[in-house]
C-alpha cells in the first residue's frame, strides 16, 4: 500500500425514522439556528419538512428556509443562501435533499464565513477550512457527499462545474433513512447506480496501483449496487436493498477507497462534468454514456486490470467483453450508453473537445487529457 | 439494514517513516506536554525511541515517559501513568508499542482528568467521555485499537480483564507505518492474524442479520488475513504484504463491520479474557484454542452462515469442513487450537467454568453463557 492519510469525522445515523431526531443531533453541538435548504416543493407536500421543522423546533432551534435548489446546482443559489445564513446569522446548515441539496449547503456553510467570493473555493484561491457546521437528511444516493467534504457547484455564466473540498465541509451529522429514499424514479435510480459505479471504478480501472484488499472492497461495493439495483427496479418498497444501495453509495466516496492506492484518476467524471454543465442532463446519465467509451480508451494502459474487472464483476473473460458486459447491464437497468441516446447531438463533439482542452489546460491536467483522447473517447460514445 | 450510528474521528497517517513527522500531527493540535507510554526497552535499543523524542523535540513538544507496559497490559500500571500524567500535568498521551500499549494509554488519558478510580471506566460505573488526547505509533498489527475507543485492562487481584470505551478515547492520530511491524515473530505473528479472525468471525458468525454488503466487507478482510499471514511467514520483509496485513487489521474493528447488522456477540471474547488473564497467554493464541471449539456450539444456531463461511472462505462444503479448515489453518500458521497446545492444564475446566460463570452473572449474560454453554466450549477445545 502506498502511503496515505484517512480521515473522517462525519457521524451517520443510518436507519428508520432518524430524520426525527435531527433536532437532537443539530443541539447536542450547541446550535441554535438553522438554514434549511432543499430543492423542490415535494418535501413541503409528502410531510417531511414538517417533520424536520417540528424536530428542530421540539429542541429550540430557530430555522430559516431556502427552496429551489435544482439538479447540478448553480452558484446563483449558493449566493443567495450565503447571504440569507449571514443575514440571518445562522450557526448551522441543514441539506434536506440528494447530492446537489448537500452540495448546495456545503458550499453555503463555508461561505457564510468567508469574506471573499465563495466561488473562490471553487477556482482554488482559497480552501474551505472553516464553515458553519452542516448537517443533512438524504432522500436520495448515489453522490457519497453525505460522507466526504466535496461539493460540485456549476456557475451558470461559463458553465463550469467545479468542486470545493476542504477540513470543514465534511457533514457533521448525517442522516440516511432509506425510506425517504424510496420515491426514487426507476430512471433516476439507474443514474444513481451509474454515479456509484463511476466514483469507484474512476478508481479501480485508474490506480497503477491498487492493494488487493482495496481491489476486493470496491468489487464489494459494486456488487452490491449490481444486486440492489435489479431488486429495486422489480420492486422500489425492498428496504434491504434499498438500506444497502445507500450504504454502498455512501461508501464508493467517503475516502475509504483511496487508501494505498497510487496515481488514481477521475477521469470520466473530469468528462461528464461539462457534459452536465452544456446539457443540463443527469450526472449519472452523463456517466452511463463516457463510462464504456472512456473504459475503450484506458484499457490498455491497464489490461490486466480490466480482465480482473471482466472476471470478478460479470463472469467473462478479456478486458473488451467486461466493458460490453458494463454496456449492456447499463442498457438493462435504463442508463444511456450512447450521446444519441442522452440527446447530446454528436456534431457537438468538437466542440465538446475544444471546451475540455481548455478546461484540461487551465487545471495543467492537458498532458493526460488531450484533445486526442477527448475525442476519441466522445467517438466511442456514438 | 438495521439502525446504527457510525462515528470515527481518529485520523490515520499510514505508511513509510511516518512516525518521525509524530511531533507534527501532535503539534497540530497546539498540545505541548506529552507522556510517551511503551513497553519493553526494546524502542531505545532499536532507535524508535530517539526519532519519536527528536520529533517532538523539533516541534518544541516537552515529554515524560513511562516504559514497562506488558501484554495483557495490567491495572497497576495504569494506576503509575494516571498520576505521572497528573503530577507533570501532560496534555497528551503518546503510544509506542502494541495494543497493549494504547490501551494502557487511552486508561491514562481518561483517568488523568478524573477525580475518581480509573477502574470506575472498566466496571461500568463511569464512561470516559473526557480525556487527554491520544496519539499512537503502532509498532504490532492484530488488537485494531488504532481506530477504535476501546481498551481492555486486567486486575491484578481479581484477574478480572475488562473494558471500557467512550467518546474521548478515540486516538486522534494514529501512525501506522508497516515497516516497523516487521519485526513481529512468526509465532506473534499467528497470534495477531488469530485476533483479527476472532474480530472478524466474532460478528460474522453471530449476527443473526447480517447484510450482505457487511458479509462480503468481511470475507474481504478475512481473505486479506490468510494470504498476508501466508506470505509474511515466507517473507517477513514483504512490505505490501505487511501494509495489508496491518490495514485489515485496523478495518477489522473499527466498527465499519457493525453497520447495520444485528445481535453480534463477541463471545470468543469474553471465554478468552479469562484465559490470558489466568494463565498470562497471548491473547491471539487464546483466541485460535476457543474459536473452532466454540463454532462447534455455535454452528447449529446459524447453519446457513457457517456454510457460507465454509464455501467462501475455504472453498469446502458444510459447517463442519469449514471449522475443520479453519482449525487446520491455525495449525499450519503455527496457533494453538486445543488446551494442551496452549499448555493449559485440562483438569482446570471446571475451575474456568466457574469462574466464568460467575462474570457471566456479573455481566447479567448468564442466559447465554450457561455453565453448560462454557463447559461444551472448553471440553471441545481438549
Amino acid at each position: 500500500m502506498k502511503d496515505f492519510t484517512f480521515f473522517n469525522p462525519t457521524r451517520i445515523e443510518f436507519g428508520k425514522d432518524k430524520e426525527e431526531n435531527i433536532g437532537q443531533y443539530i443541539s447536542e453541538y450547541g446550535l441554535k439556528k438553522v438554514l434549511i435548504v432543499y430543492g423542490s416543493e415535494r418535501i413541503k407536500k409528502n410531510g417531511l419538512f414538517e417533520k424536520v421543522a417540528k424536530s428542530l423546533s421540539d429542541k429550540g432551534i430557530s430555522y430559516e428556509e431556502l427552496g429551489g435548489v435544482v439538479s447540478n446546482p448553480v452558484l446563483s443559489k449558493v449566493y443567495e443562501g450565503v447571504e440569507l445564513a449571514k443575514s440571518t446569522k445562522a450557526d448551522a446548515v441543514l441539506a434536506v435533499g440528494g447530492g446537489s441539496v448537500l452540495d448546495s449547503s456545503k458550499a453555503i456553510a463555508a461561505g457564510a464565513v468567508y469574506e471573499g467570493d465563495v466561488w473562490d473555493f471553487f477556482s482554488f484561491k482559497a480552501v474551505p477550512n472553516e464553515a458553519l457546521k452542516i448537517f443533512d437528511i438524504m432522500t436520495l444516493a448515489a453522490t457519497g457527499s453525505e460522507m466526504n467534504n466535496l461539493a460540485v457547484v456549476t456557475k451558470e455564466e461559463t458553465k463550469e462545474k467545479f468542486s470545493l473540498r476542504g477540513s470543514a465541509t465534511f457533514p457533521t451529522v448525517s442522516v440516511i433513512n432509506p425510506k425517504l429514499q424510496a420515491s426514487v424514479t426507476n430512471e433516476y435510480l439507474a443514474y444513481s447506480a451509474s454515479d456509484i459505479f463511476a466514483h469507484s471504478l474512476d478508481l479501480y480501472l485508474t490506480a497503477t496501483y491498487l492493494p488487493e484488499y482495496i481491489a476486493g472492497y470496491v468489487e464489494n461495493i459494486l456488487k452490491t449496487v449490481v444486486r440492489t439495483t435489479e431488486t429495486l427496479l422489480n420492486d422500489s418498497e425492498d428496504y434491504e436493498a434499498r438500506a444497502e444501495f445507500a450504504w454502498a453509495a455512501t461508501q464508493a466516496l467517503n475516502f475509504t477507497t483511496f487508501c494505498g492506492v497510487e496515481n488514481n484518476r477521475y477521469d470520466t467524471h473530469f468528462l461528464e462534468h461539462t457534459l452536465s454543465a452544456e446539457y443540463n442532463i443527469a450526472h449519472g446519465a452523463g456517466l452511463s454514456i463516457l463510462m464504456p467509451a472512456w473504459m475503450k480508451w484506458q484499457k490498455n494502459l491497464l489490461p490486466e486490470r480490466f480482465e480482473r474487472f471482466a472476471r470478478k464483476m460479470f463472469d467473462v473473460e478479456g478486458a473488451g467483453s467486461g466493458i460490453e458486459a458494463l454496456k449492456q447491464w447499463y442498457s438493462k437497468i435504463g442508463a444511456p450508453v450512447t450521446l444519441k441516446e442522452g440527446n447530446i447531438p454528436e456534431e457537438d463533439i468538437p466542440m465538446l473537445v475544444e471546451k475540455l482542452s481548455g478546461l484540461a489546460k487551465m487545471m495543467g491536467a492537458d498532458g493526460l487529457y488531450t484533445a486526442d483522447m477527448i475525442n476519441t473517447v466522445f467517438q466511442n460514445a456514438k
